[in-house]
């Protein structure tokens, strides 16, 4: 959503002020995070890891503009509108969320490959199929995400739905077949991973309808700054961390000793 | 192209504004991945993967500052003009993209030869002709790019496309007899890579001469620069990654066994 219309009070402009700066705080530590967690994992799955780091460090990036711009759309409210937070006149930009998926919806997508460790085709083959259709489906988000018009809104959010049904399948039922022969823990933990994605995903359509459903109130504004904060949470560091306990347990499956010979040396380095 | 005097709506100002948003974290993000992927190809091909994250992140800074003279160009209309941004008399400068070129484009020649691990008379011979050449393209396409008269810019674009015509012909040519003792997915990978550069690289001149075209409008100017930013994308970050397939495959090449060694030395590090 774009433009800041409705004044919103101290204390609703503050939360969101709040969770933006926790999000910026979370992603930048998961970030680092990732690269000390390398140290645990084999290096075949340490690609997975570094996508993961860029992946957070973006995000920081984009919600330190997202903050920037929220601070600019608000101006403290004077006279008989103290304690009211009033819009400034200056564009609040989320369409910073755009620049932000188109660069880590393909990065997450292929993090979810690599760490299953498959065969140099099929990982390839998965994550050309995963990366064409998020772009698709974020570009053809955009036109609506813009306008403010319903019909406009609705049309490409149906047009953008289509390759976000093809990425579904893809990880449902394709991912599932590449599954087979991996441990049942493995199996277990990418069942988790995918359902995280879903429901942390399952959201931005949701945030994305919300302005046509007639809540343009602050009441409204508030619960999608938040709500997309907390899913990006959800998607960015905590998915991160869920993938990296299945490179953790793939290492260990792989090879018993790891932790004896691998922490070892890197503890001696 | 230098100056905004064209009125512009919100959508077409933040599409502009939202891509090198977009860009500028591609960039930056490009570049420290492109330190990280170093881990998994031989030290031999490190010095053209430093030199991607050199160039990602010079373009990065390029971008920091373009983004910022197009934020300082326009400013929100008022009254019967409200929702359009005007011209706010400050210069939009995207010469800065000379300066960035100046610096990157010698980077990204000589980074293409090097991965390629060719004798190293041979390496040395072909960086210098290519780097002299795309200088010598670059200074001469400058006085063209600053002016506002058709007939300038088609005589400076004219010199200019001399010295780009005898880099086709040296990346042609002659890098193609070079190839001839590669292994048979590296002289794909380069084929793709040497497309890759001509398909970004293309989009250049026709945006060059745009300005003479009589498109002097909105959709012109937003044309322009999301085309730049898309092509930067692809020439830079993209045209990197292609690289460091490259540099994978030959490391593959040079020593199957690689990862189990050299992944491993990298985990004791």
């Amino acid at each position: 959503m774009i433009g800041a219309d409705t004044p919103l009070t101290t204390g609703q402009y503050l939360l969101v002020y709040n969770v933006m700066s926790l999000t910026i705080a979370a992603m930048g530590a998961a970030g680092i995070f990732f690269l000390f967690a390398r140290n645990f994992i084999a290096p075949k799955y340490h690609l997975a890891l570094y996508f993961s780091t860029l992946v957070c460090w973006i995000a920081a990036y984009h919600y330190f503009r997202i903050f920037l711009s929220w601070q600019d759309a608000y101006a403290v409210g004077t006279g008989d509108q103290a304690g009211l937070y009033l819009p400034s006149g200056k564009l609040f930009n989320d369409a910073y969320r755009y620049a932000d998926w188109l660069l880590t919806v393909p990065l997450l997508l292929a993090e979810l490959v690599l760490v299953l460790g498959l065969a140099r085709a099929i990982t390839h083959n998965l994550i050309f199929k995963l990366v064409t259709a998020a772009i698709l489906m974020l570009v053809l988000g955009y036109p609506g995400e813009v306008s403010t018009d319903n019909a406009t809104r609705w049309l490409w959010g149906t047009l953008s739905t289509i390759p976000f049904v093809y990425i579904l399948y893809v990880l449902w039922v394709e991912l599932t077949k590449a599954l087979e022969r991996q441990p049942e823990r493995v199996k277990l933990l990418t069942r988790n991973m995918r359902l995280l994605l879903l429901g942390s995903w399952g959201f931005y359509p949701i945030a994305y309808l919300l302005p046509t459903l007639g809540l343009g109130e602050a009441i409204g504004i508030v619960g999608l700054q938040v709500g997309y904060s907390l899913a990006d949470i959800l998607a960015k560091p905590i998915f991160g961390f869920l993938l990296y306990a299945i490179a953790r347990e793939k290492t260990l499956a792989d090879n018993p000793k790891f932790d004896e010979e691998g922490l070892a040396a890197v503890a001696r380095g």
